[in-house]
């Protein structure tokens, strides 16, 4: 009988793993009971604080439904999701950096034609988009297909707007031979994650606000290259230096420079303020486009 | 705006936890992002391993009810539960060594005078019990409150059985002047946590079971004194090097000796074996007490 103490548990526990037939599974839960053990001895917790986070753990499980991810939120503002993501892209020069994909994406949304309105009416300062996605080197995606969502004037997006039928402020474009797509929307504005759960009871006791700073987001698919999951943000927001899933990324923010009343880039007449973006996305290849990079240009 | 990579981005989310009024809980949370960016950084989970992680923390969460804990179970089969104890329960000379609670204690426990039968007509191999209860230097604790409780023949508790009303296989004592209990009972048996959940799901995909040794549950009160909460362990148990939540230490496992049949201790006649378990528990005291020792002799 070999005893264990509060040092030995640790190989104790590891050791009775050992006949993990799936070795990546193995390795995971072998790396998870000791960084697992190492910060229970760190902080040397009482048995009310142990209780303390079970019961955090359960509670965040338990407010979880179709419409609600609560350890996606507690991973996102543990920095744990934005981590994954960089570990999981690490760019070559001339690829546009990624972020969180965040809880607001729909699959297939409302295509639309390059140059279209997609705001559906909602209220906002007019902004025009010309983006364009290439290669790390520059060479136009023409075809590739972008995806584009974002919140409205007041903080929300079209699926946390009972009131709303049908989808506002996101739509699917496809890229002209130029690798651009151009379209008309409304500026995004920030907005807080939701804070009425065990999540937003740690940001409160921690003091951390629940605000995003204002981002359009992009998903860009183009055969032979890796899915781009990013967002632009908007230069100045108030939240940019604390966004609360620390999404944020200084290549990723865009002035979205103001513009005077007059005409826009595609003849339209604008009588009030407007903004644009004009932004380049470079798409990193995927492994296998990798291996014969001259096949992809 | 300081860019954070996937080694830099463990500093910014601590720095963001800077105002966290309560010191305690501002260690606490730098340390779990500290060793669980450090974990990530191990492993380098997928995008799907991620997901993964979430997904089957939800469900661990989803899973727990008024008589379901599937959060102290991972707690307790990732060996966290026993190295917490370990780290609160750090045992002078002459005390007797901890071990989880479980699941299974139940508040206010019927009252049995010294020398009664507790096992409520289940049927089993007869036990009888001489356990003391002293200071760590051996003197008795005269009146010390003795919870006991345990599995019946099949491996069940009673609260697990629906056809049972009222208590089994559990009871309260006090201890007499020798600081000692006397009672008659069953031999406890081995039997598994519940495997029907994410937990045994974790168990069954690194081939690991789900069993506990046989063993008698013994929660002990004496003022000036820690409450004792352990367990004493069947020896030749199939389950003791491998016990499913890591709860068995050395000094803790007893012979539980058969006996023939003939005349017991307390002059009950014995027609068929029988068994005994005669052990003496130290009590730690309480800090306050230790800093007068003299009075609590």
């Amino acid at each position: 009988m070999r005893d264990v103490d509060e040092h030995t548990i640790t190989d104790e526990v590891i050791d009775r793993f050992k006949d993990t037939p799936d070795p990546r599974l193995k390795q995971i839960v072998e790396s998870l009971v000791h960084h697992l053990h190492d910060f229970v001895r760190d902080v040397e917790p009482s048995f009310d604080e142990w209780m303390g986070a079970i019961q955090f753990l359960t509670r965040t499980g338990q407010i979880c439904s179709d419409s609600r991810q609560e350890f996606i939120l507690l991973s996102d503002t543990l920095g744990v999701s934005m981590l994954v993501d960089a570990i999981n892209h690490r760019m070559p020069e001339g690829a546009t950096e990624t972020t969180v994909l965040g809880p607001f994406y729909v699959e297939d949304p409302p295509v639309f034609a390059n140059g279209a309105d997609i705001s559906a009416g909602q209220p906002g300062e007019p902004l025009y988009v010309d983006a364009q996605f290439t290669s790390p080197e520059g060479a136009p995606l023409a075809g590739a297909t972008v995806d584009v969502w974002q919140s409205d004037s007041e903080g929300y997006y079209d699926v946390q707007r009972s009131d709303l039928e049908g989808a506002a402020l996101r739509g699917r474009l496809f890229a002209d031979e130029e690798g651009r797509v151009r379209f008309w929307s409304i500026a995004p504005t920030a907005y807080p994650i939701p804070y009425d759960g065990p999540v937003g009871d740690m940001l409160t006791a921690t003091k951390r606000h629940p605000w995003r700073p204002a981002h359009l987001h992009f998903m860009v698919a183009a055969p032979g290259y890796e899915t781009l999951v990013t967002h632009i943000f908007v230069a100045g927001d108030r939240y940019l230096e604390s966004d609360a899933v620390f999404g944020v990324k200084s290549g990723l923010i865009d002035p979205f420079p103001p513009q005077a009343p007059g005409v826009a880039p595609d003849g339209r007449r604008m009588d009030r303020r407007w903004r644009r973006l004009d932004y380049r996305f470079g798409l990193k290849r995927a492994p296998a486009a990798a291996a014969a990079p001259a096949a992809q240009r």
